[in-house]
């Protein structure tokens, strides 16, 4: 079941994505729809307006999570090939929700940065709170999946020893189009994640090859503080970024951004000036 | 003028704390009167259902502010003592809203940690909407001033590169007792900023010598992303925290921490098992 926020004239809509049609669902947006202890029952069952799915404007699925959790290194190939150890515990940094944009918007150029680097994701929304979850709690705790691409200015986010200020430029992260619910029975996904600039395959990866997966990390984080509904984990990102590359690639104005996973969805953006 | 958030047997209220009582001013909380264009003047003017001050419950200031941005090494004295040069640019790290509990409420020890700090600091909260601010943009955008500790598992802030697990524990982080207004124009606030655990005095430095000033951050966290009423900004430590005393010193179950701005207020919370 693909679940999205759309814009139309009067305001935003959860929907439901189907084949033919997307249709409301009754709230403004995926995080109210969360809230509902029997979401899922009743996103499947409902019957509302309907939208041509052609002339869809997509919102991020959340577009006010009350957290958006990313992670580091979480690539197991990756840390590999770099000559690092597998990390014992996860490395986690925030994003404020001003930084998401939609699956089609454009992506704002920070001012005053000349390395804006792309980092394909996969991203896991919450659909049940927990609290010091054990592995199946975690694993019932997981709405689905969507598309992340964690735009970053690597001038701004190595200024200082923390990462956030190059992390959560307004406008920045495309995020979508829809969320792909699972059940809670379901195994880590393992699908392939990729990220093209201009049309130039830039990043690979299989995104079963997470060393800490969507419930670990789900379980992880609940120790640390209470997940809640339409909060979003963005789980990191695979090698292949351009600040690493020699000579360095980074996005520019008229960039063509796309971040796409097998199954989930593919966002497309492009890179304007502020 | 003092302006709180307190809980009552009818929920939480936003109140005028006066010399000789409480007087509530219409919206549930700091939040939604800081979201109001001329809020000021009418808190001022305010004249709603009273309450005793002695038996005042406080929340925190703003329960729930759409960001929390926290300043890393921000003390000059304690810099230049460590050996390290100034910074060009700010430090910032974010924590969730869930880490705050009110100026006496408990302090929950995070589960798991055996190193958990003090971190006394002036909490500013943001008055306006602000993107791109100029310096006096930046000024006037300021509600005013709060007490804040950015207590800290240490153990787990050094994890990984990362400090957000160290410091975003739920419940972790006094805020208030309120907010103490200020006027655009004023100038920094320079007064006595200390932190005592069980009557031993531990941290003691002047709000006035942070090398990025309130407005300063306001402008400099501006370019970033926007700024909204009721954000916070947790300003950054002085020296004295316990982690870096020869032996290392923490806070244990039934710990009394109290943290002291002059002039401000003063939060006085015990440690407790989760």
């Amino acid at each position: 079941m693909r679940l999205a926020t759309i814009r139309t004239a009067d305001g935003t809509h959860a929907v439901r994505v189907d084949d033919d049609a997307a249709v409301e669902l009754g709230p403004p947006d995926l995080g109210a729809l969360l809230r509902r202890p029997d979401w899922r029952a009743e996103a499947a069952a409902a019957d509302g307006p309907r939208h041509e799915i052609a002339g869809l404007d997509y919102a991020p699925p959340v577009p006010s999570p009350e957290k958006i959790v990313c992670v580091g290194l979480n690539y197991r190939n990756h840390i590999l090939e770099m000559g690092r150890e597998l990390p014992e515990h996860p490395t986690l940094f925030a994003k404020f929700a001003r930084a998401q944009v939609g699956a089609y918007d454009p992506v704002v150029l920070p001012a005053g940065s000349d390395a804006v680097d792309w980092e394909a994701e996969l991203g896991v929304i919450v659909g049940a709170e927990v609290r010091h979850a054990t592995p199946e709690q975690a694993r019932a705790a997981i709405a689905g999946y969507t598309v992340v691409n964690d735009v970053t200015a690597r001038d701004f986010q190595y200024r200082s020893p923390q990462w956030l200020q190059g992390k959560t430029f307004e406008a920045s992260t495309p995020v979508g189009p829809w969320l792909v619910t699972t059940e809670p029975g379901d195994a880590p996904l393992s699908a392939e994640l990729s990220c093209s600039v201009d049309g130039e395959l830039m990043q690979k990866a299989d995104t079963g090859d997470l060393v800490f997966d969507p419930a670990a990390l789900v379980a992880y984080i609940s120790q640390i503080v209470t997940l809640v509904p339409g909060d979003m984990i963005a789980t990191g990102t695979p090698g292949g970024v351009g600040h690493a590359r020699k000579p360095p690639r980074y996005l520019t104005e008229g960039s063509e951004l796309v971040t796409r996973i097998e199954g989930i969805g593919e966002c497309r953006n492009t890179l304007v000036r502020g």
